[in-house]
């Protein structure tokens, strides 16, 4: 089934302890398409400036992503990020952020996208999440992510948009954030309480725990030896799980603990190189083969 | 089967958001011990100063603990340790130590422990650790903790220790402090170069991992909503994990890993309460329930 995704498409410039790339393809949509591509149809959706450099988009030539939803916009600039893991891999330091056009309207929903069973909402202004709401005829599964900046000035709107979901990906700072709760799996209880039926917590490099109604499933990282560049890694990883949910009928808690599982394989290949190296290098027996061995790794 | 283990016994004040424990019984071995009764008979070695208050120990009534390897000595003062967690409850501030009777000589090994197969040696000054080997007449399993302290000041005996023993238990920081390395699994993958079959490395709320020549192994600590004290998690998590083991016959890593859910569990019956509280309070079947549990709820 075609799964959506909406979110940022920009140019990063990105220093590991490994080197450093610049002007690079990068963006939360981005990952996230490739990683769901290795599993289903995706189509995405955003917007960049006049200065797009359109060979970038080259990544996606033979994989299943329609980019048609891609909006050049006239007059407008590329959203572009500049980050550095120099000083500690886990945590990315911002050098510099020029939001450009993600500070102006939102892309547009395409016609022929209106009737998107799966959807992604990745992180963007919570009003602006769910206007492209309205512009679907039937989903079936929306999941949302979120960060700090909208939680501190927009929580009355992020709060109307968690009534209108069905699953929120967030990170532990954040949820932290949202609830006032420093015990996690306090504060995705306290999550659910404002509507999502489930919500996955992302740790890092110390895995996620997802809470549903009377479920609680906690998974580490896979124990990877080599993390060369961590951008993308929670992109990739809600690209993986939300690419494997959308070919599934069901969404019960032993679906979403195998989606959550490939997720996080996923973004395993994801930082194992610089910008989509690492995942243009992956295939998809390669995911469900390292799935198995994640499966393994952890089981008693 | 035996189970030997050798460490600190002491009085603890504790803080933390849930409130203030005056005077409480404490101390490595104490944990260690508790925790592995659950499983096997224990046989606890440890010095305490002429200041003890006897009925302490009467936390063992009734359990599987053989206390005669407790040396009550004269002219010496107890191990107190103060320690607060009301900025962070994954890290405790030292408030006070007094090391006492702990910076003195060892205690002894009883003779009628010396058949002991099974040994823990908690953390203390790594020649005192291989010292207390040398009584031991055939163990089958010697697994040791360290910390920072001796890592940064006796690293030669530390390195000596970790050629005689089977596995060594450290946290995240102690690891990468050993190592030089930033990643737990290339830390690991060092610490098995030095000498021991196994290694476990405890990430506090994040779980553990653990290493073996062609094994690695990721787990998350049990999902606990609520927390009151963590003193003594790393303990019990120890205890739990070599008590399980000296019931059975083989350290295959299937059986090492159920060694370490079951300290995980453990573990996360400490931390619900203050001091013994939480373990006091706890049987058997709940142990076997909770680990049914969490094998479910990390099972995709």
């Amino acid at each position: 089934m075609s799964l959506l995704v909406t979110g940022s498409i920009g140019i990063d410039t990105v220093e590991t302890p490994f080197g450093k790339r610049d002007d690079v393809l990068g963006g939360s949509a981005v990952y996230f398409s490739y990683a769901a591509s290795f599993f289903t149809s995706v189509r995405l959706v955003g917007v960049v400036g006049e200065d797009w450099p359109k060979p970038l988009l080259d990544v996606f030539d033979g994989r299943d992503v329609d980019a048609s939803g891609l909006e050049v916009r006239q007059g407008s600039k590329t959203f572009r990020w500049h980050g550095s893991y120099l000083k500690d891999m886990n945590e990315a330091v911002t050098v510099e952020v020029d939001l450009n056009v993600l500070a102006e309207r939102a892309p547009r929903i395409p016609d022929h996208f209106s009737d998107s069973r799966y959807v992604f909402l990745a992180n963007t202004h919570p009003v602006l999440q769910q206007e492209m709401l309205c512009c679907l005829k039937q989903p079936k599964l929306i999941v949302a992510d979120t960060m700090n900046l909208w939680i501190q000035t927009e929580r009355n709107e992020l709060v109307k948009l968690l009534q209108k979901i069905h699953g929120l990906v967030l990170n532990d700072g954040e949820a932290r954030l949202l609830t006032g709760k420093k015990n996690l799996i306090q504060a995705a209880r306290d999550v659910l309480r404002l509507g999502p039926q489930f919500v996955v917590i992302k740790k890092g490099e110390h895995g996620c725990l997802m809470c549903m109604e009377e479920d609680t499933f906690v998974l580490p990282a896979f124990p990877a030896e080599r993390v060369v560049d961590p951008t993308g890694a929670g992109d990739s990883f809600a690209g993986g799980m939300m690419g494997y949910l959308a070919t599934q009928g069901s969404f019960s808690p032993a679906t979403i603990k195998r989606a959550l599982a490939f997720g996080t394989v996923v973004a395993s290949f994801t930082i194992a190189d610089f910008t989509l190296g690492g995942l243009r290098a992956t295939t998809r027996d390669q995911i469900d083969e390292r799935w198995l061995e994640f499966k393994q790794a952890m089981s008693f």
